[in-house]
């Protein structure tokens, strides 16, 4: 692509970004769009607009609402929307802050650098190929010049920049996690442990009466109580269609009796006499409440319902921490403990799976990814080929037409491939998600987490190694990948001619990305029928939305590593990396303030895969200079450039032993620290049967006709009126 | 190499094993040599033989010692050698077992299913060079064969054995490790945790005083005292001195006075007056040990020598427990905890090195020992050229007049790679251990078994991938390692191919290897010297030594995995490898019961690491016939056996969550059911106090005139006289 192409593309997208934000600034002050736009407000019963009458300036676009959500500091959205929203927006910080130093470094000095030396005019005379902006990429830097010293050189800073900001990164994200864990009020995930693989010493046994007695005997001091996972499908069912009954019941009642809608109190509402909707659901409600709590009398008092599963809880949380920690029987199959998850947080059906099968299953969805992954090459490197012309006309020559109309070439090369991309990838987040469900972990929290780390292997295998490594596919497709000892060379090579391609794909999917994530189309026309069309005016909780983890994390991982990979390599990428990053941190922090409702906090604990996707990053982009001072006939600094990997190895592996344990456990210390404040305050006994409770299987809840989740968290610290 | 080849080799190493065994049978005979051989009974001060009187037979080769050694039981064995003796045996009996198995398959049905096809004696004619043996290997199937579909079946079958066998002796060695747990002695290391890393609240304070304040806070009820670990090097080495002076006295006691040796007072012994040896020496023994006694005096009262690292030891095997498996501080860099090794087991150097600077030394020695393969792939590949004759004459044509010489062709081609190869590796495991103690371990065992995985990794990285892969070094180094995805291709082809090769290598190192072993022929001659020439009868306890697992286990594992990979492509080397084993099995029994004196008991903790090794060497063979049936033109079969590896990987991923947490922890089931007993038979108290001092530093133990080694050991329950 050529300097025009790359203006084509970049325009588009500076104005369809103009376009999606102001619209946004305008929707945003619209009353019907409140559900849309702040749920969290909407579900606390808050006002969100100063007076009810209507402004014309509601119909301006406005940049208001950025100095909003820029407005709360950290501690304010640690206490309003948990941790796991603000360490997000540190992944954000952190990148700020680093490809800020990297932007110094590279358009400071390493474009100029480029750009005044003459490899790519000798090679263009010679007949080699070469895109204008290649002049600012290190491709114009002669074989063996000295300049390339001063590569190594930003390589060497670029480097420790990441160290010393990772580090800093990671302190201050332990840091607030223990804060957040020692002042928070007592969670009954503190005191539980998730026991598996429960053995009975005969069939008459229940699991139930084995847990009190291997407990009592090795835990004797600290063993509280537990509660059982039970297999029922039935129960909850009835519960889920009584929770739906419930919420039409109480939509009816709000209707005037002559304006409500009758229904036919036959076979599936089409036959018998016509009767009073709410008459009707109202008697279906008794009728299926009895039943309802006549099945979980039931299974309350049935020892076969009950799985080798449970929660148990102790009199402390060093009780708690000790029981977690170490093995229980001999046989290390059995009696399995780990913490338990936050209660909202457990994914109860995944329980019933029995602990060897699920490993079973972790191997074929490994596979399974693997060959996602592979088949996958062939639409991403589909793409690939449009971006270059040559190919596009050799197979479609009736496409020379087309590109006779002005413009529409720079469209095609330069904007073209990085949309089609990034539709073919809307779908592989769900399928990842799925597949970590089907895996087997019972916390959705770890689901999410794992679905991010399978996701962002996709987002390397697929956008970034086969693009870059085959320019096009049907060439050279595997082509990097048969022969591992060239691999440094290979990246050395292609890496740097695809730069232009991954800065369209920052404008495109960056830029563009966070204007439909502030947007949120689908919510906002869905929410448009619902009040225009159906005229509904109620607010459920089910409306209400969760981060997807699963989705944002990856690929913002994915633009660090392509920020990294192009840092020395290509400088120019590196402003508009900053521009998304910016972009992304206000939406991202609008969009956790006013939108998304946690539906559970781990307290920072993706944070682990984060810092090791960045290290990933930071070997990649290593071990690719050893390559690319190959290739440019500088193999004293390749040789330098060897240190460094193993240098990032050290550092990962410190940072390994110094923090990921505070992620995955409570130490002695931590937890009887909190203990003696507890005995002190005198809160404990009060907490410990709050505790008693909290892991009742759905079944066995009672029917809650309000949720109570939002009640539970804390109030909204937040500007009172946003609008 | 032609069946001459192999015939002659064979030839050679049978006979070289018969005089070996024979020259043992006589050695072992004789009262001279009774510290090369029965070192161990020597050290109980046990009786060898049955009379004092000479007997003629002593000169006449016999194969009693056989029997004798095949007599103890294994629980026989376990109590006077060891657990980790018994396990080492268990490998042998395992591959007995297993290659019995393959034997039975391999000649019986697949070595006859080769024979009669025609594929070598089809390219023979057009061409293409085959040796004679080849006949029997899976190279003489024509391509497409159905016949192949044996192989399969064979395939699977093997695979399932090894499954079965493996599970079955995994559930044997945990069983036996938990019997010797439970049953054993109380030991010291069962209460004891080593804590490093210890953090101090100020300059002032002692570590050891930061020891007591945490362990009384946080494990209130359980913590019972520690033992420092101190920077001393001074007063050690005045108390090795001061115990060889002692030795020294003990000998020239038994000197009549007027037969003594005199030496001169002065410096280095040269001047001065001269002086009655036992008497100067008890002079200098005095002088030297009033100096030790105020070195250890200062040494006690001394804060500053404290190391950040501790013993320290817990009131109950629960309490200890508890202590090593969970994270202890905050930081989960301060105060890390993990079970003590055996007192005898620990290597004290190592306890001064910070545990980051472990880590980095970690890092330091995995690239070393990338580095070591690498370059002895140069010595190791001229070796295998050597194997071919052509390279031979191609690079020497010198030799063609020595290649004259009848059967000259055969010795060269088929013995002298492997004995080149042989005394090439023998440096490998030292280096190997050397390297593992920079590591920074702080036990021997733990040492001797990350020796054992190098040297392993090594050997597979050379002696097989390199011998195997690239037929001629010098037209193929890396031809193998360049393409990943051809290497199931590339082990196909060139795998059957180095047959004759590895079964010369099994004749070798294997059958000679054991002949080396159980002469001891240093230790012989060293012996030899000391009693015939220096008339020394005087046995020291540093006389004896202890199973180096670091020589042992990486190459009975490396015959288990050439086992492994020729088992279905040329079976004719399975009787070879069983002979080996059996061999092995009467070998070390016999090393194990009379010569080797264990310096540690891990009750197996290698077992891990063995079981491992043959999961690696299934996968392999299981991908390297996804290979073959692939050049064999028979893809359907190639794609059945995809599905192997995977099911290799879950058997193991279930056997690591079953058995290895045995191998790494002591769960609070069994370590409150021992202490409840102890506590009942009343020998806690007594326990306890013996507990305080295990883990004295060696700077401030008393200086033992007679070390205690031996005499804590159980008594020898083994033949009364085995000769």
């Amino acid at each position: 692509m050529q300097l025009g192409g790359l203006v084509a593309s970049a325009g588009i997208n500076i104005g369809l970004a103009v376009i999606f934000y102001s619209l946004y600034s305008i929707f945003r002050k619209q009353r019907t769009n409140v559900n849309v736009y702040f749920p969290r407000y909407v579900l606390r019963q808050k006002n969100v607009f100063k007076t009810d009458r209507f402004k014309l300036a509601s119909l301006v676009p406005s940049a208001g609402w950025i100095q909003r959500a820029l407005q709360p500091s950290e501690e304010e959205i640690i206490a309003s929307c948990g941790l796991d929203a603000a360490v997000l927006l540190r992944i954000f910080i952190f990148s700020m802050r680093f490809f800020a130093i990297c932007t110094l470094i590279g358009v400071g000095i390493l474009a100029p650098l480029n750009y005044t030396d003459n490899q790519v005019s000798h090679a263009s005379q010679i007949g080699l190929l070469f895109d204008s902006l290649d002049l600012f990429t290190i491709s114009n830097i002669s074989n063996g010049s000295n300049r390339l010293w001063i590569h190594l050189a930003a390589l060497y800073v670029i480097s420790f920049s990441a160290y010393w900001l990772l580090h800093m990164e990671y302190k201050h994200v332990t840091q607030k996690r223990l804060e957040v864990l020692s002042t928070a009020r007592p969670q009954p995930d503190q005191y539980t442990v998730l026991v598996r693989s429960i053995p009975r010493e005969s069939q008459e046994e229940s699991y139930s009466a084995s847990i009190d007695r291997f407990f009592s005997q090795y835990h004797p001091h600290t063993y509280l109580s537990h509660q059982m996972v039970i297999r029922d499908w039935r129960v909850v069912r009835k519960k889920q269609t009584l929770e739906s009954l419930v919420k039409e019941i109480e939509r009816l009642k709000q209707i005037a009796p002559h304006e409500r809608p009758t229904c036919r109190d036959g076979w599936l509402g089409l036959f018998g006499s016509k009767v009073d909707q709410l008459e009707f659901k109202s008697r279906k409600f008794e009728e299926l409440f009895d039943d309802f709590r006549e099945g979980q009398r039931e299974l309350q008092n049935n020892g076969e319902a009950e799985l080798p599963s449970a929660f148990v809880s102790f009199k402390s949380r060093w009780g708690a921490a000790m029981a977690a920690q170490t093995q229980q029987a001999e046989n290390p199959m059995a009696w399995v403990t780990d913490w338990a998850p936050e209660p909202r947080d457990v994914y109860w059906p995944n329980l019933s799976i029995p602990l060897l099968l699920s490993k079973l299953y972790a191997i074929g969805v490994w596979v399974a990814v693997f060959a996602i992954i592979l088949t996958f090459v062939i639409p991403v490197g589909l793409v690939q080929t449009i971006a270059q012309l040559e190919n596009l006309r050799k197979w479609f020559p009736a496409i020379k037409i087309v590109l006779k109309i002005p413009g529409i070439k720079s469209v095609i090369t330069g904007y073209l491939p990085s949309v089609l991309l990034s539709l073919l990838l809307y779908i592989v987040p769900s399928l990842m998600l799925f597949l970590s469900k089907v895996e087997g972990h019972v916390s959705r929290s770890t689901q999410e987490r794992e679905a991010a780390r399978k996701v962002f292997f996709f987002l390397v295998g697929n956008v970034f190694f086969i693009s870059s490594l085959s320019g096009s596919l049907i060439d050279q497709l595997y082509a990097g990948f048969s022969e591992p000892k060239n691999i440094p060379n290979q990246l050395a090579i292609y890496v740097p001619r695809q730069s232009t391609f991954f800065i369209t794909y920052i404008l495109t999917t960056g830029w563009t990305g966070f204007s439909t994530e502030i947007l949120q189309l689908g919510i906002f026309l869905l929410n448009f029928i619902k009040v225009r069309i159906l005229g509904k005016t109620t607010f459920d909780e089910t409306d209400t939305i969760s981060l997807p983890y699963y989705r944002a994390l990856p690929s913002v991982l994915l633009f660090i590593l392509l920020g990294l990979m192009y840092a020395v390599l290509a400088p120019l990428l590196l402003p508009f990396l900053l521009i998304y990053l910016v972009f992304g941190y206000i939406v991202y922090r609008n969009q956790v303030l006013f939108v998304y409702e946690p539906s559970y906090e781990t307290s920072g604990q993706f944070w682990p895969h984060v810092h090791s996707s960045v290290i990933f990053a930071l070997v990649l982009m290593q071990i690719t200079f050893i390559g690319v001072f190959g290739v440019k006939q500088k193999p004293n600094a390749s040789i330098l450039t060897i240190f460094l990997p193993f240098i990032t190895l050290f550092f990962d592996n410190y940072c390994k032993s110094r923090f990921v344990p505070i992620f995955a456990n409570l130490s002695m210390e931590t937890t009887m620290k909190k203990d003696t404040e507890d005995e002190k305050s005198g809160a404990k006994d009060e907490l410990l049967q709050c505790i008693q409770g909290s892991y009742k299987h759905p079944a066995l809840q009672s029917l809650d006709l309000r949720k109570s989740d939002a009640d539970d968290n804390t109030d909204l610290l937040l500007p009172e009126t946003p609008v």
